[in-house]
């Protein structure tokens, strides 16, 4: 049933300036209404907080209620956690109040595939219908919001920019916040929906669809109810926002785990499949896969074509990279007799390659003549977008001692006149520590600096085909 | 032109006892004799090294010799790094002094594509062929032996182990080399054979064929000369070693590259897919996947069938967990009753899933839970092998603060009394330094007690998938 949620409704849900947490116990480690609480400390949350708590006085240095009918006010948005079997009880509490915003994380209902389960559900819904409470929920982790502060889970404070993400999974947020806020990719808002069983994830696509801050969306699904409601949706909004989705429990193993999770029919992977490719949604496959997605789109230009230029690697690297992004559906194309002509000058004979795939050393050591490269590139009628492997000086290589040249590289490109989408491969894979978190501290750079950035050649040859794809169709349907 | 290398020639090459470098400049920075000079002697080379030049009485302290022919010995190996005019020469100094065993670095043969280019290459195998030389080269880093301290390049002194590499790129060996060691994944013999003139990749696959010390055969392959020789020795090779191969060059950008690279030609993929698919070797894309499927050959034991049972995770995690190995052709069987009843008894009801995949947060807590775990399914005839989600902890997360249970957990591996195959995913994606140092450092010491570990659920899926239908095949040829 298609809940249309308003400006309003959004605004009392990411941007509450009051938050009342029911459930919370006064001390001890305890996933819920406390942990909640002790986050959106942390976080800074510079709204009112009203801990709910017969029993205590204050809660975290926070006057705590014995009720929500107590309440000074009105709280913009309550979050529950307590037993199941109290909930119906609370949010008529919270409905006398007039309080009508509600997460609820609270486990044990339809998820728990039994009777009880359901009848717990279908007494929830009721509940909310009768007095009128939009509700997110059961068994998830609610809304989130960096420029809010409204961060009670996933990075934390967290970073602010153009993602929408919406998820059946709590879990799969977290991880991708994390992820994205580690790297400088931002997320206007994120909403764990759990079971779903008021609002659900297309709930919040329409609401998304309209935000003007979110410029491209990610989703994780389970299941949905209403598959033509998501289609007509998705069709709409992906003409001017990337949907960036991700098809939970397309195997048996998968879809035996989602009916225990969040209750969901998984349903057909070719049913999905199609659906996906009808709407132009961008489908990936792990978490990994959405993140660089998400990532490409928010911070890559729409290239106008599909021909890309490698610069770097090494004689065998290059091979494999333009075979990798062959693979994936892009085009390495020969350059033009001018530009080779230009870069047989100072690209050395012995060692060294000159052309598409570039396998030339003194791009990891020189920014300057990086610099030179990607002018040159800016000129090629044959080259669409650049990838630039930026290997760290290894121990293992014969090369120079070399400082770090990631804040040098980040103010040439800043100042460049191009206008060639550019992105960065930083692979700092394995188990040197060093070389890991050099290649973080690194890839953390670029993603703050807007540049996308991926830690191999084949995940940012996969994101820019999807990106390549994306476009290339909104294109030719509109 | 088929050449047999004898044990002595591989003992000349890979444990020589003295190394003469021809072509090393006094002092300064410069990829040639010098650098490699300096790298064997960081990495311990016990062996006596003489390093070529008439100018200087010593190099980096060591005592310098005004040419071959003045040596108080036959060096087991000379590494020539002249200019190329003067290689041919170089070659009839050392053959008169007798030593055959050379490892010519220096580029600019048959892969610049002139026909200058081709006339130096003739001249280089007729002048090897007239002195019964064995040369590796040009265009090449040469042999590399940990056990030997023989490291001019890729990991120093690097990790022995059951490895045997075969490349034509000397880049992608140094970076496996890297690689593998970070992890703790040994090298006995890897081997970088530039255009490989007069030895190439199959003489030393056969000869690694031999070699009771390698157990697990990578190769690197941009083209070779001889398709039905590769056949030939991979079936017989492959029945009791796993030959992991990426070829490079297949699409035409690759091969644009491969040309200009090491001058082989790089064949149409097809063609080269039959050849595997024939031969049981293992075609991998890229250097991850190499890595991946090395590690996976070199620690994980043949599994008896394809189930896999999935432990960490949370809930999307586990579905799309169940999902990934499905796609990769594994899988994820449903557990038996009795499994399932002593499950339910320790897995809580709400917030966790009893099943496989499965999802509890204890196995990231409790090292005595986990071990329970695997125990149980040591006893479960539908699982073959385990893969543990070891996840890090993150302040994203709403979890207790846990120690490090590396070590801990480790320990308790190392004395269960189980067979089943068991292997780990350590996840530190993204731009956090922290995150990626600790995720390295606990892959490093799961990789250095001997367990297979991979940075996301995906290559686990993937390099698993691998092992699985190597050992299928290979039990249903024999």
């Amino acid at each position: 049933m298609a809940k249309r949620l308003t400006p309003a409704d959004m605004d009392k849900f990411f941007n509450p300036q009051s938050i009342a947490l029911v459930g919370v116990s006064r001390s001890g480690w305890r996933f819920g209404g406390l942990s909640f609480m002790r986050k959106l400390i942390d976080a800074g949350y510079a709204g009112r907080l009203y801990p709910i708590n017969a029993k205590a006085d204050d809660i975290l240095g926070v006057k705590a209620w014995p009720d929500v009918a107590s309440l000074p006010e009105v709280p913009d948005l309550v979050m529950v956690t307590v037993a199941a079997a109290n909930v119906p009880a609370m949010i008529e509490a919270c409905a006398r109040k007039g309080a009508r915003h509600i997460h609820l994380l609270t486990a044990g209902f339809d998820e728990l595939g039994t009777a009880a389960g359901q009848e717990m559900a279908a007494r929830l819904v009721s509940t909310c219908e009768r007095h009128n409470v939009w509700l997110i929920g059961p068994n998830c982790m609610g809304p989130y919001r960096p420029a809010a502060r409204l961060a009670a889970w996933g990075a934390i404070p967290g970073v602010a920019g153009p993602l929408g993400i919406i998820s059946q999974s709590g879990g799969m947020t977290q991880r991708l916040t994390e992820y994205a806020a580690s790297l400088g990719l931002g997320v206007e808002k994120a909403v764990s929906v759990g079971n779903g069983s008021v609002l659900g994830a297309l709930d919040f696509l329409e609401a998304f669809g309209d935000d003007p801050l979110i410029k491209v969306i990610g989703m994780y699904l389970e299941g949905i109810d209403d598959g033509s409601r998501l289609l007509e949706l998705a069709r709409g909004i992906g003409r001017s926002k990337p949907i960036v989705v991700i098809k939970g429990g397309q195997s048996d193993a998968g879809s035996r785990t989602v009916a225990s999770h969040t209750g969901a029919m998984a349903g057909r992977a070719a049913i999905w499949e199609a659906v996906f490719r009808q709407a132009n949604m961008i489908p990936v496959q792990t978490l990994d896969g959405w993140l660089d997605a998400l990532m490409a789109f928010a911070f890559v230009d729409p290239p106008r074509a599909n021909g890309v230029f490698i610069i770097g690697g090494g004689g065998g690297t290059s091979v494999l990279y333009g075979d990798t992004f062959v693979r994936e559906g892009l085009r390495v194309p020969p350059l033009g007799a001018p530009t080779m002509a230009r870069l047989r000058e100072i690209v050395p004979e012995a060692g060294s390659i000159a052309g598409n795939p570039l396998d030339m050393w003194q791009v990891f050591t020189d920014t300057a003549c990086l610099g030179h490269l990607i002018d040159m590139a800016e000129e090629e009628a044959a080259v669409d977008l650049m990838v630039v492997d930026r290997l760290i000086a290894r121990n293992a290589f014969h090369m120079p001692e070399t400082p770090d040249l990631t804040a040098e590289t980040i103010d040439m490109l800043d100042t460049r006149s191009g206008r060639k989408p550019i992105v960065f491969v930083v692979d700092s894979e394995g188990g040197d520590s060093r070389l890991a978190a050099d290649g973080a501290a690194i890839r953390a750079a670029f993603g703050r600096a807007g540049y996308a950035v991926f830690p191999s050649i084949g995940r940012a040859a996969r994101a820019l085909s999807r990106l390549y794809r994306y476009y290339d169709r909104r294109e030719k349907r509109v």
